[in-house]
């Protein structure tokens, strides 16, 4: 099957957030030989609301891997800097609202298994990229991205058909990028989707409950350095500015407004035994299950570290890495995407919000964009029985679930809308 | 003999800074009675130069304990509020400079101890007062003082003599209120002793070295309370404030311009298990042997202080309670001591400065004002063998030097000034 | 009516925990009157299993006024150190299960507002205990507890009812000494009940859910002192120990099992601004919705305080001060106490737990031992609106609802049991 | 000048701590080619006793260098895995003392300025290697070491001469490995040289005072991760045990043993926003005029690290990666140095020790092995006006005071010596 093959071939090179050069440039080739209108590069993102953009070099040598694979030069010229996302359209042969699905390009910064159980490596389609690997099931979204732009090439539906294909998902980093530049702004209808999530092969479940509203900071505190033993006073120890907001962050975490959460990832500075450290750098998330909650966190620690920089005497930068929001599936939405799964025989079980998500996900810029413009969103779940967590080296689905998943996102494309209904 | 009296009397009725009611009421009637000029109450010290006066009812209590043992009413009117200081001032048969001596009236929150080896037990002169003590050698310096008032009462001297009984040494608050009332503005030569202080009986010690600059400060935090389970966020934690700061001024204590200390020796905050605390004290102290170095802490402390508390969104004050600076003895003071010195069969060894003070002393405000304003000053030690340190339960002196020191300082005051010479 | 009037007279004269010896005095010598056997002083509770009793000091002085104040010396003496249960025990004249209502004897340590807007004040059944006041409505509960013995002296029940009347509910300390001793071991159903509540006059709850685990820990450091200038390093810093035992309890209130609330409630510790502080005192409360989550987060917080205190050279010691436990109210007896209050004219509105609690409540501990032994209970609200907030200085109740209160549980008292159906 | 051109070949090719091989073999070559008997690999050192050797790759690529400059193969593989120490022995035609002079090897990890201003860009001898410098002056002190071994080539003096030439000085690793294999074992003098230190050019200071005791610690705590958002209770917090210490540590510097110093230099630990950190590393560093208090400061540092450990559930290592000590220079060996240079025309002006040093130097291991064992020791300073101060980007030295330098260390070795008088 085709899908399957599309997914191994997405699973041999696994591309991090907005370096997915290669993976990009595919999936532009093969909408564009089936017809869609493709937009990518800067027609499909706004560059300056991406969020935690990686370094020039690493964009630079990722650049530079996709063309020695054998990317298209013209296109990846036009993704230079980390354009990465892609958006494929197509006009159904009759008139109809918009209906967007949403796929994530990107890849997590993992080391691939190497175990003889481990199913990509037995059959050869293991990462080819050190220290990078498809664990979160993206190869999957993708491949049935494709397995359904070649299904509904035919036209025969109504409306429109938008494929949102997104850079960066983990970390929260690339829709806002996308919704900046309008891509969702005529978008009656969006359906985004993941595979497994602690639902089992066979079952289908219609939305979600749970997505926390998160943000993701990175802060720099700037000292001076003196030497330790001569003249420890003269230094402005960025080490004391970041330990002290450390601390002072961590007492944040409870409130009367439901879940809150906060965590400092990362911490680091100084260079070495003999010296005062001059610089510090702190990766901080906060998450909660009220988007007011999350921002009242956000402003907390904005406070906390303006402060931990006044006491210490140092400069300081907080930048946005990542953001995220809580969002509601709509019910009408749900029902449809249910209605249509008692169709498919690979699905045994529907449920319309049996499992509450743990985490984040920037679907939720997504869908409650569309939803503030009068327009309709879930985010579906897709079962599929795993061999190990998500994020995990063993990571791997069941394959099986592939052409189920095409199916279903095919019939929703050909339904007969009563528009009036939504 | 008069002054082993005098001195157990003081000791018997021990009171602390700023309330040494019945204390200075004694010495006042006493240099009275010997013919001295007699400043106090407000004509003696600058009440808002006051560091640290102690809370209303303390000194109301301390107030009406020295109406009920005796004190003069009308003194002790004049005295209301903490004005405690007291100026002896007599003018000699001849002209000469103006010298002035200065004495301690507190003592110390310490309970006395009631072992028989403790002689001002066994002896029954043990302090009347529950948890204070003359614990350090100002009950010996008070009978110093009125030793020496009696001997040259007649007259027999060329010059002014000023003897100074100064408030609330312990903590270092009562000084600077003498100075802005400018007592020793038109003193040319001011002569300090302590006695002990490790330098044993028959020696004396023209000079000293070594005390440091200090500060003490007293800070509070306002933040608001809520109630910890319900709606901990609602709070605003003076402890984590209070914390935070703690924490930052324990790191102050290196520095390469010589020694630096730090201590918060008080933190407490809060009032029961289920509210967020909403407020919260801090007494502080800073210590250096330059000047500059000490300054340079107190506005850490200030700074992490203001910082901590905008952390956390809290209102703060700092107050300063004591403060006391670093000084040199002024070399031909220390030689026309020691000078003298030699003639007192008592005194078998003399030293310049043998000995390093340890601590600190407002004692160095006075001479450090008088040598700002074309004066001498010194601060010599009186050796005495100690039953216990300074501060301890046990301390107590050897009566036998108490002579002595009287001697010495009436020689000195007898001096045939060569007023040239300084 | 006699009800208004025993809540004023609770009212006037309001105790703390464990020092209630007027009011239990009062309920013996009324509970006597009418009949009922009672058992009080260590008869009622087992002293050993009391949290956080009270110093000496407190205990006698409060002894000492209630004796003033005319309470019987006999039954004073009987509660001497803080023995101040009281349970009424009472016969019906048929055969039938054991019933207990509980009821709380003690006061709160804030100062009555004087406002003439504060009806206590204005009526003149203000506080006449200077910082203390009943500002939680346990002066309604004991009236309540009267009314209702009243009512029933008359012996025309089926069953046992026992009159639990406990001390020190404030802190969650003295249920558990009550059923150390078997108090509710015999007993088949238990209502305990609450006024106010944020429960609007004229409603009435039959049930409740929400109440928290939690446990209250009185943590002391015990280090040595040294002086901060001299000799810095001699010292044994106990503020040091406490202020890292605080920042790292801050940071444990993240939990996945549901709410985790974490609070340092106190912190205080040195002396002076000169000297090491050697020691220090924390108030420290946890509390969970899971019972399981509460215990895991004292035996973090008993590693937290012990690794601190190692890592200070300290002596520390964990004393535990208080103590409930989650709930769950039991259905039949929900439905049975909502069955009997729409008989009755006062209550126009019932639910069956509308209000979700917030704080933590050791009926917990009474409930649950009940329940264990195969009886039921429920924790049932009383509405009415309330002057200010409970644990407010113009904290007061409708005085109205109190003989509706005594109403029903009269109902309760005289139902006929159909046994088996519990 | 030979010993200009050494010194600019030298500071061209700076490699850094136990990866000097391309230093140390031009140094074995050239002393062998000087009839020098030459002890180095680990005939020169104990491979145990090194602290903080780099990591293997570091080592690696340092070694391919050298290669690939031309080092000779068979002195490489001899010193492969960091073992580059190099011993120099003569015999002199008669016999006498063994004289011992100690060189370092090593350079910093600093990037040599590229101002038109720096001499050595100017006249083309900057640092040939990316991040390297000889910023300290050892390229200086080997030139100087060369330089002598070629005057003494001739065996004109008495006794045995042994040059050391060290690695690692740099983080105080190396020389412990030098004295467990036994280098100075037989060694009667030693006399250890520093150009600069703030003495002006044209002055020798035959001493020096102030080195101070110090210890370098690696530490490494392990925790465990978990999803920040999901499970934070599940995680242990590396990041919270090194920051609790961190914050202990920093309280340390104060001691009444006199100069007390500590440093927290890098603090490290955590990957990403949303994953509790498992791990943390930080690097320390304890110094004090006193061997006993820098002891003490390890060891308070020990168990801090180990309670923050517990604390957090944590797995935690120590390691020592540098080590030096104090030491007095020996008052004979003083002497003789200033009687010598008195001799040479360059030396205008003869100090003891004038100036106090404020760093560490692991000479003091091997002069302290010496005085152990009955031999003399010190430590002199050649004075140098500087561009720059040491381990600055702009660092430079006059290279006219190396000849004088030589003359200096060859007058010594030349020396009639009267040995009784050692």
């Amino acid at each position: 099957m085709k899908v399957v093959e599309w997914r191994r071939e997405f699973h041999r090179y696994p591309e991090i957030g907005f370096t997915e050069f290669f993976t990009a440039s595919k999936v532009i080739e093969t909408l564009r030989s089936l017809g869609f209108s493709v937009l990518y590069g800067q027609d499909a993102m706004d560059g300056a609301a991406r969020f935690g953009v990686p370094a020039k070099e690493i964009l630079e040598k990722a650049y530079h891997q996709a063309m020695k694979r054998g990317a298209n030069p013209a296109l990846l010229e036009s993704m230079k800097g980390g354009y990465t996302a892609v958006v494929g359209i197509l006009q159904g042969k009759e008139s109809g609202p918009t209906l967007a699905y949403r796929f994530e390009l990107d890849a997590l910064p993992i080391e691939e298994s190497q175990s003889t159980d481990h199913l990509p490596h037995r059959f050869e389609f293991r990462s080819r990229l050190k220290g990078q690997m498809h664990a979160c099931g993206h190869d999957a979204h993708l491949a049935i991205g494709l397995g359904v732009a070649e299904k509904i090439a035919d036209r025969n539906f109504a409306g429109t058909i938008k494929l949102i294909f997104q850079p960066a998902e983990e970390g929260v980093r690339g829709a806002r990028s996308m919704i900046e530049k309008g891509i969702v702004d005529d978008v009656d209808l969006i359906i985004c989707q993941h595979i497994g999530m602690g639902v089992p092969t066979g079952q289908i479940q219609g939305g979600v409950e749970g997505f926390l509203a998160t943000t993701k900071l990175e802060v720099t505190f700037l000292g001076e350095p003196a030497h330790a033993g001569a003249a420890p006073e003269k230094g402005k120890n960025a080490l004391l500015g970041a330990t002290t907001a450390f601390f002072n962050i961590q007492s944040l975490g409870q409130h009367s407004g439901g879940k809150a959460r906060i965590n400092v990832g990362v911490l680091e500075g100084g260079t070495a035994a003999n010296i005062i450290p001059a610089t510090a750098r702190m990766v901080i998330e906060t998450r909660a299950d009220q988007q007011e909650v999350n921002q009242e966190l956000v402003e907390r620690v904005y406070q906390i570290i303006a402060s931990s920089a006044m006491m210490h005497r140092l400069e300081y930068s907080i930048e946005i890495i990542g953001e995220a929001t809580t969002f509601q599936c709509d019910e009408e939405l749900v029902s449809l995407v249910l209605e249509e799964a008692e169709h498919i025989e690979g699905f045994t079980s529907l449920q319309k919000s049996s499992v509450t998500a743990e985490g984040s996900e920037d679907a939720s810029l997504l869908i409650r964009r569309v939803q503030e413009r009068g327009g309709y969103g879930t985010y579906c779940i897709i079962g599929s029985d795993l061999a190990a967590p998500h994020h995990h080296a063993h990571f791997d689905i069941h394959e099986e679930v592939l052409p189920h998943a095409v199916q279903l996102l095919e019939r929703i494309a050909r339904r007969d809308w009563e528009i009036a209904h939504f």
